[in-house]
């Protein structure tokens, strides 16, 4: 596989390819054409076909993809042939509301341990989670084999937990926190800002002002 | 100004090197190069100088932006000189996370309306506001001058909810729920997945674990 140096914007687009391409496995959709992937998600054919082309040779000329081995093939290119189990910190509204996203569930992502330092929260339950105090971190990690960390803190103390998913062997953290991060160089962290999508939007909607559309 | 047909690639960066420029300023630092602000996000700075000749002539050859200047700058190309005020539909706990969250109102984001239909939470308060009945959108939008909807319901419920949303003359809708929304031309609507990024994370430790890294 050409698997190296692929661009970040290929992978997230994958990412979408392979939701619509499940869609159309639903609906009983066997072949698509790179014309209608991108029809369906908003992109051009080319885009498709050249984003396609650092996996690999797919589809056959004139007749398209099958959908079910190109649906399977995206999986496992983005690595969910396997179950990646989550741990999350903070039992807030916000790690509440990624314990019960469907998005996260629908993608095969399982939160295998949810914990918090607040006396109020430790001890609940989260569906059929239980929030775990701190302390337990480590040890319920390491039998859980969990590799990827949640931060959904306070600001304040989101340093202090990505050091200790660091500590603990996490290989990747994803913060909701709007702190910036540091980690020791070979730890992935990504930093999801829910006001990201709200700036192109309000930067399109300010042009439209602009030019009085 | 030059901004049109700029890429949304752009626009995110823009984001991302206003927050920088933030933290800059509020540090007393008063110029800034090309390349510390791309050392500072993690791009190059080719990558940046592009970014920001979209919107015209920035900086002094050899001595670099003034730090405060381009914050303001990028501040209004993102539409976020002017207030905007969002009216969120659904209160459950990423409703709740959503009125809470600080990475919204860092960017001077103002939640101005929260709206439920379960009636056991209607009336209740989420910090200042109030959880208003849904059908009083229409009437508590236009009042507020309200643009911008936000979907946090039920992924059945999504496609009604921003119907709602257009009749009652909103210009976008940034979507939380997994559900494909339809809207007519003109309405813009941007999807948050929250597991895109988790799925950045699983391409690349399945490619370490691939490589034996």
């Amino acid at each position: 596989m050409k698997t190296l140096r692929v661009p970040e914007a290929t992978v997230s687009r994958l990412s979408i390819y392979s939701r619509f391409l499940e869609r159309l496995d639903k609906n009983g959709i066997t072949t698509v054409s790179s014309g209608e992937i991108a029809d369906g998600v908003g992109v051009s054919p080319a885009q498709v076909r050249k984003d396609l082309a650092y996996f690999g040779d797919f589809g056959t000329r004139g007749v398209g993809y099958n959908v079910k081995d190109l649906l399977k093939y995206t999986l496992k290119i983005l690595g969910l042939d396997q179950e990646w189990p989550l741990a999350i910190v903070g039992a807030g509204n916000l790690g509440f509301a990624l314990c019960t996203n469907r998005s996260l569930s629908i993608r095969g992502f399982r939160i295998a341990g949810v914990f918090d330092n607040n006396s109020t929260r430790v001890g609940k339950r989260i569906g059929n989670l239980e929030i775990k105090p701190l302390a337990q971190f480590p040890e319920i990690v390491k039998k859980e084999n969990i590799r990827i960390g949640v931060i959904a803190v306070h600001t304040s103390l989101a340093q202090e937990v990505a050091d200790i998913m660091v500590k603990s062997g996490m290989q990747a953290i994803l913060n909701f926190s709007p702190a910036t991060i540091n980690v020791p160089d070979g730890i992935e962290i990504r930093n999801v800002d829910l006001s990201i999508k709200l700036e192109l939007i309000t930067f399109n909607l300010g042009l439209r002002t602009a030019q009085n559309l």
